[in-house]
């Protein structure tokens, strides 16, 4: 397994994965998919359910179920849109949490570096959220109206090198502490195609896993983990460096093959699979590009508006 | 008892209670207080150490050790300057530490409100530490060098009406899952008069406690509540709405009298004493002045230049 | 004159004042006031327009038009509600705009100090305006659609102690260049009377005067000095520590009176009028007091908030 | 001319546009170029002295001198370190400012987006200066003394999407109103060499020209334009996408050509030049690239430590 998965594609996009296994037309067991369009075509929703060892180590996730939703224009201005795009999420969010009639406490964990623009998208999810929990009790905070199905709070656990703490070992700390019943985790994302970014939301059910984010978790944020379900919205705000190569490589060959007279070149560039190109590009670059991220210019306004998009969606659902 | 607490004056720091007794000249059992000075009389260095509870009672704080260190030129800018804070607060803090044979794990909680200037200390403070707990193993923290007796890791836990959770709360869970051995609450306080405002750092082994710091906190942070010692540095940034009016009262009497002529009236306002003045202006205040706080205008940088030096007074110790 | 001026109450507010005086019963030459109410009585509307000499220095402000939006509710959080007070920012702002047939370049100027919560609220409203001028040009502005009356700049200028330069200066200097038509200055203010905390936008034609605002702005940002008409918009976020003390003793002087028994003191006091009693206070209160502002605890979310509606106001204007 | 333009390198660094040329062998009329080490050679210290026009259009820079400052070490932590380099930069910026008998006026303008990591070093380094200007009249900056050959004051005039303007237009606007002899224009680079990242610091008396800094700027920031004489410092904190895929293309090669037998491939890339080389991998980048910036993942704390630097280096000079 561990040399299939040495050949995966940098990808947190579930939705992504399964693309590249269709290319290869390869139809695989416990996979399901399907895919529908809603607002008018404006938003698709992608759902992969995984349900084997087998399918979970063909995609490289784990079983779960991943929906994915897809709007050109979610990264723009323009009020009524977002409010779409919220809706949507606070729909299939809702179809992910345990069903039960106690009143649920939900942790919502903003990961990431809210001093890193790309890897900011968490904490500013938080800032904007509505929490319930205790509110009741404390003064100031007026415009609270009770929810009987859910008390929400809220945290933004910061990153390693600030804190010197697993965001991990901070969620689970204070799960135990209040008695959480359920933890949402919002990140930012590491996309495998540049028209991803800011135009995805993919909600799971499967927590986060090791290495994903932008900001690379190490310790996975799991049921198995945390002790409690742990529902993960990402948002796709990066590419990582080896990938945009890989792109650039494809369309290259593309013209070299058009321009033609370039028979040897071509040949030996086609007898590489998508895997083996992909890491072959990750064996030549250059190491510390290992260690860097690539982003839009204008992201800092970008994750400025998805994070009210996701806050928005959450409040919906939470107060 | 509720009753003399009925009376006492609105204030974080130890100091200032024991002043206001001494002024009635009764000596306090249970209560040591010495002051000396240091770097040139620079710096003072006051030392209160309440052993019995009818010390706790008479100047209304839990039994403990409250050091205050006072230099007027504290909020000022000066590189020099702070060095010399820094380093007494190394020094004092360190001999409020358990003593022990074992590596210490040590957590640090800015408390307070990062978006509220005043109450911004904690969380500034946190942003400046370096961390050093699982700084091995992560990546890119290349300036680390092994420290064998403490392993420090950080905090900002933000405020309830952010997060639906009290500090105390998340202090909790995150020591005890990270098995943290001591908590250092870093607060900004409440004073009782102006002239302390920026110029005092209190060091408490007692904890934070119930109203206290600027933030009111509701749930206290103490051995008793989290389970393991909190030592509590403490920075006034603010000072209460009451507070002002009480002075300026003062004055007023001050003249009034000179000015002669008007006996009755300094008589009728003579014949109250301190707390009974003040709790008859906390009674006619106009409400909504309870909830406020009086604050310099530029306290934004004052609280810039503080929040470096008491972290730099923690790297010396940590790192 | 000057011996009038010395005796005015601070307030950055024209109805404040206005009050006060109409409270003595003497009409005033030359201020004509009008008061209605708008969205079923929510929010109220004063206008108060001065025209002659007189009454500027009876009022204590230059001659032009001052229209106060009143809304107990604005500080709340609550989406829909805001949407009312920016449409009744729009109506009044777009009443004081200069009518032309030439398309107008107008640039908003937020005042204050961004890193002061309670002086923060100018920055913050230019943070989220939708500038429109050189948009088309410029790349990566996508859902711009074109506004045929107004091109839209903003700037923050940042304080004195940050930038060396009063406010007054980087105002003028860019309005030169950029050949703006008009100057909107939107600054956080300070107000009398608490209740008037975060509840009250006052817009005027008049500019932004010496003295007025959080930071005290030393050089006037007006037509005479700027060259074009400046619009100020003004929204109280905090009180000077005196008012505060003046509360107060009217209230302390109630109680008195009602328990009686205290006629002399009471007489000393009532000899008193509104302003003596103000200076004798300002005369008593400790210097440092004169550098300080007393702010709500949660005035951060409340900024927020209101940073918010005002940039929507001018957003459905210009945009 | 146009065409050789065309083909130029993208980087903001003139020493590396040298290092293209010399590469070729070709000596330049007009070029000088001379490198020493300082500190013990931590610090390499490289002039490049561009007198003629053939020059200019060689590098590809206007004509002025560009003094570049290389440290392995810059973006890392370390206080002492930092030191060495601020000191260095205040002896070489102090180098290309004019020499007069006159006090000097000296204008900070810190450029760049400062919600954008990569792009806010600029206004970092704008708040951490301590201007000079008007300090004597105003209040409450204590710590300030007398310097009297300099004037310090400072602007962050924000991005074009922010504020409607361009940094230019403001920039010109306020050095004609407070009549500023000097500009220095701090900015965030692109880098050709990802190893140049976060290690070098260029002063030049060119300017800021268009296209150039991670925001791009379009219009000029030279003497020109803005009638004072400009002096840029300027850090590398990206590097632009297509530069990544070069390098990666040139290790394949090398890769490819030592695993042998496959001499057509490799004569095929050889056959091109570095110019060549990089434009064909412009053509074939996908668009939205062009867009985007590659960043380290701890860019927020280098650009941090690294705005400390540059702002202490101008203090040494101007307080």
């Amino acid at each position: 397994m561990e040399n299939e998965n040495k050949f995966k594609i940098r990808t947190d996009l579930a939705v992504e994965l399964e693309e590249d296994i269709n290319k290869k037309q390869n139809k695989i067991d416990g996979v399901k998919v399907e895919r529908r369009y809603i607002n008018d075509g404006k938003i698709s929703v992608t759902r992969v359910v995984i349900t084997s060892n087998e399918g979970a180590r063909a995609i490289g996730k784990p079983k779960g179920t991943y929906i994915t939703l897809e709007s050109e224009d979610m990264g723009k201005t323009g009020e009524g849109y977002h409010r779409e795009m919220s809706g949507a999420l606070s729909v299939y969010l809702r179809e992910l949490l345990p069903v039960t009639k106690d009143k649920l406490t939900i942790l919502v964990a903003g990961l990431g570096n809210k001093n890193a623009t790309a890897d900011s998208l968490g904490p500013r999810v938080v800032e904007n959220l509505c929490v319930t929990r205790l509110m009741n009790e404390s003064v100031g905070n007026t415009e609270l109206f009770d929810n009987d199905m859910y008390e929400l709070c809220a945290i933004a656990p910061g990153v390693l090198a600030e804190t010197g703490m697993e965001s991990a070992e901070i969620i689970e700390g204070v799960v135990k502490k209040i008695k959480a019943d359920v933890v949402i985790a919002v990140d930012a994302l590491s996309a495998r195609k540049s028209n991803r970014l800011n135009t995805t939301i993919q909600i799971s059910n499967s927590g986060i896993n090791p290495g994903s984010g932008v900001g690379n978790h190490r310790m996975e944020i799991t049921k198995k983990n945390i002790g409690v379900p742990v529902i993960a919205i990402g948002i796709p705000t990066v590419i990582d460096a080896a990938t945009i190569v890989n792109d650039t490589f494809d369309n290259l060959m593309e013209v070299m093959k058009m321009s033609g007279g370039m028979e040897t070149y071509v040949k030996v560039l086609k007898s590489f699979n998508d895997e083996e190109k992909y890491q072959l590009i990750k064996e030549v670059i250059s190491p510390e590009l290992q260690e860097m991220y690539v982003t839009p210019k204008d992201e800092d306004a970008t994750v400025k508006y998805i994070s009210y998009t996701i806050s928005e969606g959450l409040n919906i659902i939470f107060t």
